[in-house]
């Protein structure tokens, strides 16, 4: 645990592109800024337990390169000597990848994920594997909150949460066809951006549910989220077929929302009451400074929008029993021993849909989006929680039932780590339009940042 | 070389379909059934070379399996028994899958791909592996053309279709990203679909262009060519988050076309003589019995889609140029010595293109679909030839003008082997209207069995 008693604005994340500057006279070098990751990561990591392998040579020899092209004055992106960490899931030609499984023990891609590439040849600095759930399931990681290890740090994307909610790394890689990016993001007190579908390119990334999964980017900051996210989709595109993250370099200046739309989605009716209150206050606050605020009582079409993402969780796992199907019921019938019970569980539910029932739920799905992207046209964001409530004492995950409606509808969703429950970090989650990924971390920028002073 | 003298309808292809009342009456059995193929196999694969691997033990076990639910009657599906080639881009979990590359050399993957996996569930029997160009690229397969060895079989499913097209299996899975379905069935004389886009699970294959890659399947009939497809399709589904092939599970009956749009495309130009005439001929027969067949003389519509179709060289050249790069380059980086040349020029083309080039690709492909669209409602199909000539002499994998449209456009294409030049085979190439495949494979067999009498 890093420190009792986690209020947002007491605990320190690590930030990046802040250090620019100093890097820039010579003030501070990405390799210093390097050992200070590897110091604080040393620091709690016997009992956070958020990564699989640390490449400390690798990454002190790319940290030392950025360093000299900083002196030199001929940095090559805006990621350059970043320190970032990427999940199991995602393929390292240098470090193992594991999947979480030991089905995969020792195993070594010939070829990093087109966004590990694009970061390195950004002069980012991968500094490791961070710890995932088994092929991205439901069963418990053995990372710990780092605000409290008696409680869950989320799933799947668990070691990268941990990593940059610590305060350890400024910026750190998941993946996200559930909850699994805004979820933990939310319980360990991090910023996470999963962009819109397609956004950041895929490839090289084990997917359990391919047509709801994305790339999930953890930062310290905002801005950090931004460049490293606009930097892999400049470099790797999107998603083969989508246009990639649309936007600048530069992070987006700070936008203020004139009007928001609370959402209460399927989630309300689980949230528990001192993160309803803590939710409640934080919009009043915002209320206060003159944004307005609408909910499901103020505008039939948002009442009708709540009826959809009530059937979200319904319409995801529709979805999810038709895609989660390949490779994972082979990997059971063959190696049944080595797949975890949740897991199990979770292809026992996924058997048995037809791809004519699949279809159907193709079809409601293109229905719900198109009544999001209406309804989106009429305020600056959607804003709800992240999750119903701080991550769980014991190894649950905790819940994605704020998180399923994005993963279906591809529409970016940004959390932000301004909500303490029970001392430690619950999530308020802002929601944007397809392809307003910029504009919504502009949005986002102001709450966070102009508005709340993180 | 199989024998000399190649003329359509001279030369059998092996089909299975159509063996069916056989094993179901016990005249016929799939383990026999097999074992003809094995020695069809056997009498030319010295020469032709078509086959990375053949498992003879795990065949004739599925095939008695499958002996064995005929006589009890209680087969599975309508592929049960079939023999089934896959191409070496394609991940079998009993069979090294090397991706026709050494940098993969006995690499053993623990999934069957999802169509593979679909085959077997249904009971089909999986050969072996077939041979293809490295990476699916440009250089040369070893493999030779079962009609003639001094030529090439197309590439890159060079194996895949020099086995249906030498007469050994009834049915063989490939790729299409560019040309390696519709070249290579053109060349060897096999039947092969590639559906919509999107239309077959591609999940488990190694892909270049990923927004342009389907699978391929090629038959020694039309029938056998649709059960393969729509069994895939039904178990595994398309691509997720696509709807997957429609249809039946038996073959559609022949429809009779009224009206057929001949087009040109890009290719007409650089067509040999001999092949124009040939043709013109089929076309002339097809007009002879009373289809109306229009071209861009008789329509502004089909000249704007002529102008269409001459851009999409261009076209396909852009989108593979940003889709080709991951992993290829980091291949290249790494391990230069074991990237064949070719490979390293079309690398050295892929270079370059921004993530804002890429997107005008994306938009022009969606104008250049609009307009296939709203042409292909005016007729039953279009019709062209599948390559500009039959398969040269020498290595070079022939040219694939004629297959870039349905590449890029992501509508059906179906390769007839009913022309012979130069005593070796060339396609007829008909396109249909995208999720129209069971349409344009109806019309198909018209053409190809009720006029033709294949």
């Amino acid at each position: 645990m890093i420190k009792p008693g986690y209020a947002p604005g007491t605990h320190s994340l690590m930030t990046f592109h802040d250090s620019v500057p100093a890097f820039r006279d010579g003030a501070d070098t990405p390799r210093d800024y390097l050992e200070r990751c590897f110091e604080k990561i040393a620091a709690i990591e016997d009992e956070v337990m958020a990564w699989e392998v640390i490449d400390h040579d690798g990454a002190r020899e790319a940290a030392d390169a950025a360093t000299r092209r900083y002196r030199e004055g001929r940095t090559i992106s805006p990621v350059d000597g970043m320190p970032v960490g990427i999940k199991d899931l995602i393929e390292t030609f240098d470090m193992p990848t594991e999947f979480g499984s030991t089905l995969y023990s020792g195993h070594q891609p010939l070829r990093d994920a087109a966004t590990v590439d694009a970061l390195r040849r950004g002069g980012a600095v991968i500094i490791g594997k961070t710890v995932t759930v088994t092929f991205g399931g439901g069963d418990p990681a053995r990372t710990r909150n780092p605000h409290d290890t008696r409680r869950t740090p989320g799933g799947s994307s668990s070691g990268t949460a941990a990593a940059v909610g610590a305060g350890t790394v400024p910026a750190a890689l998941g993946t996200h066809a559930r909850g699994s990016t805004i979820r933990p993001a939310s319980f360990c007190g991090a910023f996470a951006l999963k962009g819109t579908y397609g956004a950041i390119n895929r490839q090289g990334v084990f997917s359990a549910a391919d047509s709801m999964d994305h790339i999930g980017v953890f930062g310290g900051s905002l801005s950090d989220v931004w460049i490293a996210a606009r930097h892999m989709a400049r470099l790797a595109g999107g998603d083969p077929g989508h246009p990639g993250l649309f936007g600048g370099s530069a992070p987006p200046a700070a936008i203020r929302p004139m009007r928001l739309i609370r959402l209460e989605t399927a989630g309300w009716t689980q949230t528990d009451e001192a993160t309803r209150d803590a939710f409640e206050a934080f919009l009043a606050a915002l209320e206060a400074t003159g944004i307005e605020i609408f909910g499901r009582g103020d505008d039939p079409a948002i009442e009708s929008c709540e009826e959809v993402f009530a059937g979200m969780p319904e319409l995801w796992r529709s979805l999810y029993r038709f895609e989660f199907q390949w490779p994972l019921r082979q990997y059971r019938e063959r190696f049944p021993d080595q797949i975890p019970p949740r897991l199990l569980m979770g292809l026992k539910e996924a058997e048995g849909l037809s791809q004519a029932e699949y279809r159907e739920a193709l079809n409601r799905r293109v229905r719900f989006r198109d009544l999001h992207r209406q309804l989106a046209q009429r305020a600056d964001a959607f804003i709800t929680l992240s999750s119903p409530g701080p991550g769980p004492i014991g190894t649950d995950q905790g819940s994605a039932v704020f998180n399923e409606g994005s993963s279906v509808l591809g529409a970016p969703a940004i959390s932000l780590p301004v909500l303490a429950v029970e001392n430690v970090p619950v999530g308020v989650q802002i929601l944007g339009q397809f392809d307003g990924d910029e504009r919504l971390l502009a949005v986002a920028r102001w709450i966070a940042e102009d508005h709340f002073g993180l």
